[in-house]
């Protein structure tokens, strides 16, 4: 595609923001959002077999810029993603992101993708897997609080997913709560907006809280949440920024990713060093149970984690392999003779 | 250049392996190497400015991959690459790299780019800086042991920042040194061929190491090094892989980049935890000298830093703005209102 003729080996299979929007209309975004759970519950259950490692973060005063990679042995991958709330005011992404899965054999990419997208669809994913394993049975009511670039991709992967049927909105700001509520026309969920977050969570099994500031937030009160219920706290992810009130902790059962990671940068960064947390990992293969009663209170104490980051790495890469999805992207330097790459540079004069 | 219409900040300049042969010979070589060597000479004087950390290794048996990021507050860049000294065997490049700037702001990527050739040529630009301070004053004569990719690079730095006239080329593999000597042609050094590591260093003011077995190799022993020399380990970069005996560490005055790095991967892993070794940019900005006799061994352990990928990222940032030596790439998801991704996906459909 460029006018210069690379080896083969030099290219890497690009996938861009606009192909990756066909990619999601050609599968549908619902079926996407069901096979996302499942490859990310698949490498759940196998949890044990990937290099983990906190993210590497550089904060700065509006921000941060994290690198999550992770390896299964054979394929390795990492995400490029910012987290900057002030950038909405500016007309920017709050979150942007990219991905490269690489062969751990030769080093060589074998993927970039554009991830803005893709880690909306894998955190809504995500969140929707836990749900399978600590929602209360039944539930077919979510309340959605927060209604930013998150909001939609929750709602359909919970209901694609775990059979919701209505989501009840709530954001401080209305015009927040409307785009939600439009975007969410047609999808076949009922929709109710709300004016408090007292009033979103009437009747919700499920309880979505997806807000941005980066600051120590009080989103839910302990008296908000009724037994029973399932949080899934996705806002709170780093460092300095939650959203629940800690009396919410020490009442309810809280599962994680990776708790290494979450104890920096999850709600329970507000606890002691040994509050009790699971492994969500543990529930999928089996280990120790999710939900055990219908009085339970459960959290999922969400930061995002690189290992779903992965999955969804090479579920593109296994839909777009031989297609136009991707693009060639001349990336590599790749001489005939490996050892002569000033050769090569040479020979382009 | 694709087919969407993707908002002006969903653009990332892309510099393409093509775009950046062009570049180096639109600049010159040796110009290139020149303003390479100042450029990374100007952020080591500011170097307690930047966020410093030892790269994130993913090791496996072949080979190594790694996240190198750094940022001075303003703008963040991070270089991927890989280690595998087996792909030569399989005609693939021990070293591939690519890079990236953002700005600290916004998170938002100002700069993608094919980072092997960059790669290359800023690591023979680190070693012209250090020697610049370390050579023996005079020297014009360097012995390069180890001919592979990174040799030529070093023999063009080394004449254009130190004024180096002849180039004593050893490798195990003869081809590797014919190779060498062949591209050296025509570019003004008088290039001599050897057939040993004794005979390669006969004469030789600066000793460049730069094999790529993963392995503690002893490329050097100690009675080969002279009163007087510089050496520029090139070669020894991850655990349990070196070059020289330690009988010359104790001997040498040992200058590093970032010392919690070196001491994983460098030669002096080879030393106690205590071995001394003097910060290199603490003899650039002037707080201790370089090399104080003409009798005295000095060695740059150069493992690679990642501040030295920053300085040639923003150098071809610089060189690339609002040329056709950049590319727009479509990585970067940008919906009119920041908070409706999910709208942007949708009306894409």
């Amino acid at each position: 595609m460029f006018n210069a003729e690379p080896s083969v080996k030099a290219l890497v299979p690009f996938v861009s923001v606009h192909n990756m929007m066909r990619l999601v209309h050609h599968i549908g975004i619902e079926t996407v959002l069901s096979e996302l759970t499942d490859a990310i519950e698949a490498d759940f259950r196998r949890w044990p077999m990937f290099d983990k490692t906190p993210r590497i973060a550089s904060h700065s005063r509006d921000g941060v810029i994290e690198l999550m990679p992770t390896s299964d042995g054979v394929v390795y991958g990492f995400k490029y993603v910012n987290g900057h709330p002030k950038n909405t005011a500016e007309g920017l992404q709050t979150v942007t992101a990219f991905g490269l899965l690489a062969d751990v054999a030769t080093g060589y990419p074998v993927l970039l993708t554009e991830m803005t997208l893709l880690t909306a669809l894998r955190t809504a994913a995500t969140s929707a897997m836990a749900a399978r394993y600590l929602a209360p049975a039944g539930a077919r009511c979510m309340a959605m609080i927060g209604n930013g670039a998150q909001a939609e991709f929750q709602a359909l992967a919970m209901k694609a997913v775990c059979g919701i049927d209505s989501v009840r909105l709530y954001d401080i700001d209305p015009q927040a709560t409307e785009k939600t509520r439009r975007n969410l026309e047609g999808s076949g969920l009922t929709v109710v907006a709300c004016t408090s977050g007292e009033a979103a969570i009437e009747g919700a099994g499920i309880v979505t809280t997806c807000t941005a500031d980066k600051q120590f937030a009080t989103i839910l009160t302990d008296n908000m949440i009724g037994t029973g219920v399932h949080i899934n706290a996705i806002g709170g992810d780093c460092p300095g920024k939650t959203e629940l009130h800690r009396d919410i902790l020490r009442r309810a059962d809280t599962f994680v990713e990776f708790p290494p990671q979450t104890r920096i940068e999850g709600e329970i960064q507000q606890m002691e060093a040994d509050y009790p947390v699971i492994e969500l990992w543990r529930v999928v293969n089996g280990e120790v149970p999710g939900r055990r009663d219908a009085r339970q209170v459960t959290l999922f104490d969400s930061v995002g984690f690189a290992i779903e980051d992965f999955s969804a790495l090479r579920y593109v890469r296994d839909w777009v392999a031989g297609t136009d999805f991707q693009q060639s992207l001349d990336m590599i330097a790749d001489p005939d003779d490996p050892r002569d790459l000033f050769g090569m540079l040479q020979r382009a004069h």
